[in-house]
C-alpha cells in the first residue's frame, strides 16, 4: 500500500511516529486471499483443520477447525464460529452493522438529508478493537509521540493517565472541567492556544457522559464548544484531533443536554477538526467482559477530489488501523463478535434499544433519586458536579476541611458505605465518585443519609 | 507499590522506559476491594447492576449485571459469567490452573525433585494477555526502547517485525537460523557479543516449534545453545532476556528433538538468563478465536534473600504486567476464560492432552507424509529446512534461479496450489511456507507432486 492519499491530508501531519510508520503488510493476506479464490489445494491457512471424524469420536465428515471435544457444548454457536480467528479488523458483518448503528445513533432523519449523507459517506468503516480501552489506547498512540501534549479535563477516567503518561510518556495539558457549573470552554480554548504554540497539531480527549462526573453538555454549551473549536482551528490553521470516548453514549437522562455524541456535529464541520469515535459494546450493549470496541474516523470532504480518492483514503486508514491491531492483539475474540452479529441479525435496532431502555429507565430513576437526595444536604463544604448521564455522580469536598481519602475511610469505617475517593490536589480535585449504576433505587436515600452523617462528623 | 525488590534485580536494569514506568495505580482497586469486604452499601462498582425482574420480563430477584435479554441464551454459562469484566490479570482460578499446566508441561517428575521445586517456587503467576500476540507485544515493549536491538533468527513470524520495527521502532539483529541443517549457535553468539557491546542487556526472541520452518532443536543442539548462553552471560555480565514464543509448544512429532519448551532449562540456570514464557490457548488448546494468552517470568533464587522478598518481587512484577494490560486492553474477554476454567475443572489434564493427542496424531501423519514426499524431489535448487513440529514446513528455493513470489504465482496459476512465499533477499530468505496443518493427509502427495511439476517449469 502506498499511502498516497493520506499523506496529502491534515490527518497525516497529526499522526505520531507510530501512526506514520504502522501498516499491515499485505503479503501473507494477499497470498491467502488468492489461494482461497484460485487454488484447489490450499497450504496457506495456519490453523489446524481436519475432517471432524478424524479427531472427534462420532464426528462427521465436515472439514472443520480441529477442536477439543470438551468445549463443543459451551456455546450455542458452531465450532466454526467460536474456534477460528476473525479477520484482523473484525468480522465484516459486524463492522457494517456498527457503521449502521453509528448512523442510527446520529438521530438524523430524512429532514437532515445533507447531514445524513455526509455522515454515511465520510466516516470510515469501524475497526474492531479489544474493548473501548484498546480503542482509546490506539487513538492515543496513533496521534501522540513521547512528550507531545494532549488536552483533557482535570476530571477524567484515571486509566487515560496510564495510557498517556506511563505507556506513551506523552504529557497532559489539563483544564479545569467546570466553571460555575458549566463546561469551562475558555479553559479548553486557552489550552488549545498554548499547545498550538509548541505543536503542529492539537489533540483533545473528551468523554460525555463523563466518568467520573456524569456530565453531559447542555445544548448551548455544546454549541459554544463547537463554535470555539471552529474558530480556534481557523485561526491556528493546525489540525485538531478530537478523540471522543463514547463509552457511556446512550445513557443520558435529561432533555436539556445533547442527546447524541459530539462526534456528529464535529464531523459536519468543514474545518480540520477531526473527530475519532471510540465506542463499544461494553456499556452500550451491557457486555463488559466482551472486549469489543470500535474506532471510527470522521473524514472531511475537502481532503479528496473524488469518490475514488475517498475510497483509497479509507483503505489506507483501514490498513494502518489494522496494522496497529495486528501488532498489539492480532485480532479480537470470536465469541462476542458472533454474539453482536446474532444480536443484530435476529433483532431490529429498535428492539435492541427497547431492551436496553429497561436498564436505562432503572439508571435514570437512580440518577434522579441520587441527585434529589444529594441536593438535600445543606453543607457549604460540598458541591455536586453537573451531571445528566452515565453511571456516576461526583461530589466535591472542600479540601481545606476534608480530604477525600480521609472522608472515604471514615464513611467506610463508621457508616459502611463504599465509594471511590479522588484526591488529586495538584489538579484541584478532592471528592468522591458514587457509582449509582450498581446501587438499587431503594438504597439510595439511606446511602446519601449516611454520607450526610459522615459529613457532619467533620 | 514501592518496587523495592525489583529495583535490586538484573531484571529491572533490562526493562525499557515503559517497563520501568508502567504500574497499576491501586487507588480504585484498593477502595473497591475494601468496599467489598467492609461496606453494607457499595457505590464503587462501575457496572450497571439490578434485580433481574427490574430489567428482564419474567426475571427473578437475583442481583445481577444488567444485560440484554436477547443475549442470555447464546452460551451455556450464566450471565454472571459472561457479562462482567474479569480482573485485570485474568480470572485467578485460570491463572493458577495455567501455572499448574506449565508445571505439568515441564515433564518433571519426582525424580527431578530439585528442578520441580525451583520451577514451582520461582516462576511468576501467569498474567492473562489478549492472545499470544499480545503477550509477545507486552514482552517486547517491556524490554525494548526505541533503537534497542533484539536478536532473532532470519526465519521468524512476520508479525514480530510489526511489533518491533513498526510499533516500538526498535532494531532487529537477525542471525542466519541454520548452518548445515543445524541451528546456527555461532550466529546467535556473534549477535549476542555485538549487541552486548552497545547495550546493557541482551534481548533474544526464540520460537520452537518455529514458524515458518517447524524447526525444533535436537537435544544436543538445545544443550549447546544453553551452554553458549550460560558462558556468554558469565563473560558479558549483562542480563540476557529470552522471550520464548511457545505458541506451538505441544506439537512435536519427533523423538530426537527436545520435548518441552526451552523455558524450563533456561529457568534452571543460575546465571542471569531470564526466560519469559509466552504461551496461550490459541494453538495449545486449539481455540484461535479465544484471544487468551499468558506471560510468565522465570525468576532466579539469587535475586532474593528470603520467601518474603520473593513474594514481594512477584507482586511487583505482577503489578507492572497488570499495569500494562490495564493501559492497553483493560482486561481479557470473559467467555473464553470461563471456557478454559470449565475445561480444566471438568477434565483432568491427562484427559485434555488425550483429546488433543487426536489432533496431534493427525498433524504428525501429515508432517511425516509431507517430509517423505518432499524428500523425493531431486532438485539441487531446493532444500527443506529441518523441521520436527508445529504447523508448517519451509522449502528454500535457489534465489538465482527462482524467486519465491514468482514461483508462488506460477504454482497457483498453473497448478492451483496456494502456499505463502517468503522473499526477503536481504535476510537470505527465498522460499515457500506450506501449512500442512490445514491439508488433509490424502492430499499431500498430490500437493507435493504439483510443487515438483512447478519446479520443473523453471
Amino acid at each position: 500500500m502506498k499511502f498516497d492519499i493520506i499523506q496529502t491530508t491534515p490527518l497525516y501531519n497529526a499522526l505520531s511516529e507510530v501512526g506514520k510508520k504502522i501498516y499491515l503488510p499485505e503479503g501473507i493476506f494477499y497470498w491467502a486471499g488468492r489461494a482461497k479464490k484460485e487454488a484447489e489445494l490450499i497450504g496457506t491457512l495456519g490453523s489446524a483443520y481436519g475432517f471432524e471424524k478424524d479427531f472427534i469420536e462420532g464426528g462427521n465428515s465436515d472439514w472443520l477447525p480441529c477442536y477439543l471435544k470438551e468445549i463443543a457444548n459451551y456455546s450455542q454457536f458452531s465450532v466454526k464460529e467460536i474456534i477460528p480467528y476473525t479477520s484482523i479488523g473484525g468480522l465484516n458483518e459486524i463492522r457494517k452493522v456498527w457503521k449502521d448503528w453509528i448512523i442510527k445513533k446520529s438521530l438524523y432523519g430524512e429532514e437532515d438529508e445533507s447531514l445524513l449523507s455526509r455522515l454515511t459517506k465520510y466516516i470510515t468503516m469501524p475497526v474492531i478493537t479489544g474493548g473501548v480501552t484498546n480503542g482509546i489506547f490506539q487513538g492515543c498512540v496513533m496521534f501522540l509521540n513521547q512528550n507531545d501534549y494532549i488536552i483533557m479535563p482535570n476530571k477524567r477516567w484515571g486509566n487515560y493517565d496510564n495510557i498517556i503518561n506511563k505507556f506513551i510518556r506523552a504529557k497532559t495539558r489539563t483544564f479545569e472541567f467546570f466553571n460555575n457549573s458549566e463546561m469551562n470552554i475558555n479553559g479548553i480554548e486557552t489550552a488549545i492556544n498554548e499547545v498550538a504554540k509548541i505543536q503542529d497539531k492539537v489533540v483533545i480527549l473528551l468523554n460525555f457522559p463523563n466518568n467520573p462526573t456524569g456530565y453531559v453538555p447542555k445544548k448551548e454549551e455544546a454549541s459554544n464548544l463547537i463554535k470555539m473549536l471552529k474558530e480556534s482551528q481557523r485561526t491556528l490553521e493546525k489540525p485538531i484531533i478530537v478523540l471522543i470516548d463514547d463509552a457511556y453514549e446512550p445513557y443520558i437522562y435529561n432533555n436539556t443536554v445533547i442527546n447524541k455524541s459530539i462526534f456528529y456535529d464535529l464531523h459536519q464541520l468543514d474545518e480540520n477538526i477531526i473527530p475519532i469515535k471510540l465506542d463499544g459494546i461494553t456499556k452500550e450493549l451491557l457486555i463488559y467482559g466482551g472486549r469489543i470496541g470500535f474506532i471510527t474516523l470522521g473524514l472531511k470532504p475537502s481532503w479528496v477530489e473524488n469518490e475514488e480518492e475517498l475510497e483509497k483514503l479509507k483503505d489506507e486508514i483501514n490498513n494502518k488501523l489494522e496494522g496497529f491491531i495486528r501488532a498489539t492483539i492480532s485480532n479480537c475474540n470470536s465469541f462476542y463478535q458472533v454474539v453482536v452479529n446474532k444480536l443484530f441479525q435476529e433483532n431490529s435496532m429498535e428492539q435492541i434499544i427497547k431492551s436496553r431502555d429497561k436498564v436505562k429507565k432503572l439508571l435514570k430513576e437512580r440518577y434522579e433519586s441520587i441527585n434529589f437526595e444529594l441536593k438535600k444536604i445543606k453543607d457549604p463544604d460540598i458541591s455536586i458536579d453537573p451531571n445528566s448521564g452515565g453511571f456516576f455522580v461526583f461530589v466535591n469536598l472542600n479540601p481545606d476541611k476534608i480530604k477525600a481519602t480521609v472522608f472515604a475511610d471514615h464513611l467506610l469505617n463508621k457508616y459502611k458505605v463504599g465509594i471511590i475517593p479522588v484526591e488529586k490536589l495538584d489538579e484541584n480535585i478532592n471528592g468522591i465518585r458514587i457509582a449509582y449504576c450498581s446501587i438499587d433505587l431503594s438504597k439510595i436515600p439511606e446511602l446519601v443519609k449516611r454520607i450526610d452523617l459522615a459529613l457532619n462528623d467533620f
